[in-house]
């Protein structure tokens, strides 16, 4: 079972076990000592609390520098290849709030490179749905001040003498043990990677190129970062961190939500009647009969509306963990809990795509180097 | 013999096999009708007259295309990893000639990245060494007004989307096949090939993306255009026309001059006392005493003397058959030869030099969308 899943930045496929991915990758548990640095003796964030982010590398150094005033960058990003979904947004919640509590820039790379090279797309294309999917993330309300979204095609300029620095550590070896490469990829699939890492190594006016980078993404785009922090000594860049959330589950019951999968994916374009639907055939951890179910209860573990609940829409614990004991004691049946999240997505949603449209006036002063979208 | 040499864009070693190379390749000799052609109906350069330039892929598409008055591009470049010398010049002075017969614009590409990623030198260095080596370019004369200079990190937002489309069409098998690539390549290297062919494909204001292009370069330079021609149909682009040179004889015999061979190579920057010392020291066809000299002649074929005047510095064909018929009749010693052509290098290295300090003021304008050296 646990040999039967595959991560890697393309590719996320059976059933992931995070412990085995951890130890395969090398990353560190987040702890709880490391989790209330993160959180500067405050809350932490709900994602922090319930292990939706669980894994780091080396986050401990860059707090403990902000600790003593020295500054960081946040860096994030997204591969335009469709409409953006909430498995996108979720790790853009967390990124938001580590911004506000950190108040540090944040650099949002959108790689339409990438996917132009590993997808059947135009540029034109993968362009467009970057402008697309960047309204989603300054929705989410990053500072406009200091929050920078990096185009690759259109800052490729200043990434470029960077991701040749990269790629001139990085040989065609090493690219095939981490990426899973072979001789049939596009010479521009084996060179991307280095593009990928280039956004963590941007000197700034504050710190030169002596600048401390974190990282939030989602584990499978791990090998990109193992491979920028093994050369990043070389060139004289402090290695990045690293805090990785696991994949936001597909509505299906499967690990991830994945665009090709159309009902088990809610995308942020989705009016309420297609939300209603596609939670309304949610896979659920419910009994066959309404009478079961009283009696025996359901299962919260393997539900993918309560683990909508866990990741994203319920951060209040008290409330989770009411729907789940409710759950497992047969007091509440599926369309009870499908009609609530229906619900809280759809005013989730609607909120949303009002600030989609408010975002639209700082797409200009937010590209990176002021480009024209 | 003949299989005891190598060729690649970035090797060259053994006695070439021009004939077999041309063969290896696929490429197509240049025939009396086609040097016609590219030459107008007036005198063919010197260097086709002598089968200098020998060798084309598809030539005789774009001149009479250029007949039918459809406009084209011309386009060549180089690596900026030291000084230039008369090997570079040789093809130059060959481009500087077409650009006259047809007056059309130049594209020269200073792929500063390419000497970066294959040689040990900075991005400092190979920048450096770009203005530097541009500079021996515009001196010989090119249109200030049709010539621009590409350095491949400043005009990368231009070249990048190009290189990408190249890039996806171009699978590590193909590179591997063609470059000769192996797992120790660094991943740059790999994916270089797609910057070295974006020029060719740079759409103009007057044929948008169907651009004409013809690229006189060495034919080590061949299998990048061979698989930028395997690509371009698939991309919407006309197939780039080659005309290829053979390579320029190094000073001590061997069939290619090499920066890092100091004595066989005269670069610009060497004054007249450097110049007189180096071609002193030529391989020549001459005998081992005088009086031998005398009775049975020198062998022209073999040295590098002759080849130096044949290649680029007796473009009268009367004047280089006297030479070579008082040389195998013994009625000229080595050392007149020598210093018949100290005397010239000289005299063409002064003017170049005093070339190279005007061609300065046209840098700035000559830059490919304006950037600032």
């Amino acid at each position: 079972m646990a040999e039967g899943f595959k991560v890697t930045p393309w590719e996320v496929s059976g059933d992931i076990d995070y412990e085995e991915l951890q130890r395969k990758f090398g990353t560190t548990p987040l702890d709880a000592v490391t989790v209330g640095k993160i959180s500067k003796g405050g809350e932490p964030h709900f994602m922090l609390r319930r292990g939706v982010f669980y894994s780091h590398r080396d986050i401990n150094a860059i707090i403990d520098a902000a600790g003593k005033g020295k500054p960081f960058v946040l860096y994030t990003g997204r591969g335009p290849s469709g409409d953006t979904h909430l498995g996108h947004l979720m790790p853009w919640v967390f990124c938001k709030w580590l911004q506000d509590t950190f108040g540090v820039p944040m650099y949002f790379q959108m790689t339409d490179d990438e996917k132009f090279l590993f997808r059947d797309m135009t540029l034109e294309e993968t362009r467009a749905m970057a402008y697309d999917n960047a309204l989603d993330f300054v929705a989410l309300g990053f500072d406009p001040a200091k929050t920078k979204i990096i185009l690759d095609t259109e800052n490729i300029r200043t990434l470029y003498p960077i991701a040749l620095k990269v790629a001139k550590k990085i040989t065609f070896s090493t690219a095939r043990a981490v990426f899973g490469f072979d001789n049939s990829n596009n010479i521009g699939t084996i060179f991307f990677t280095a593009i990928q890492a280039a956004p963590a190594f941007l000197p700034t006016e504050e710190a030169g190129e002596e600048v401390l980078c974190l990282i939030p993404c989602g584990i499978d785009q791990d090998p990109h970062f193992r491979v920028a922090r093994d050369v990043a000594p070389g060139l004289g860049y402090p290695k990045p961190s690293l805090i990785y959330c696991k994949m936001f589950p597909s509505l299906g019951g499967g690990d991830k939500m994945s665009s090709s999968d159309e009902m088990g994916t809610i995308f942020v374009t989705d009016g309420p009647k297609a939300v209603k639907k596609k939670v309304g055939r949610a896979f659920t951890g419910g009994r066959v009969t309404v009478e079961e179910q009283r009696e025996l209860g359901g299962n919260p573990d393997v539900c993918a509306v309560y683990k909508y609940n866990y990741c994203l829409f319920e951060p209040d614990d008290s409330k989770l963990e009411a729907m789940e004991r409710k759950c497992r004691a047969g007091e509440i049946l599926c369309g009870e809990c499908k009609q609530d999240l229906t619900a809280k997505i759809n005013v989730f949603l609607e909120g949303h795509r009002a600030a989609r449209e408010e975002a639209k006036a700082h797409m200009g002063s937010m590209a990176y180097g002021g480009f024209e979208w």
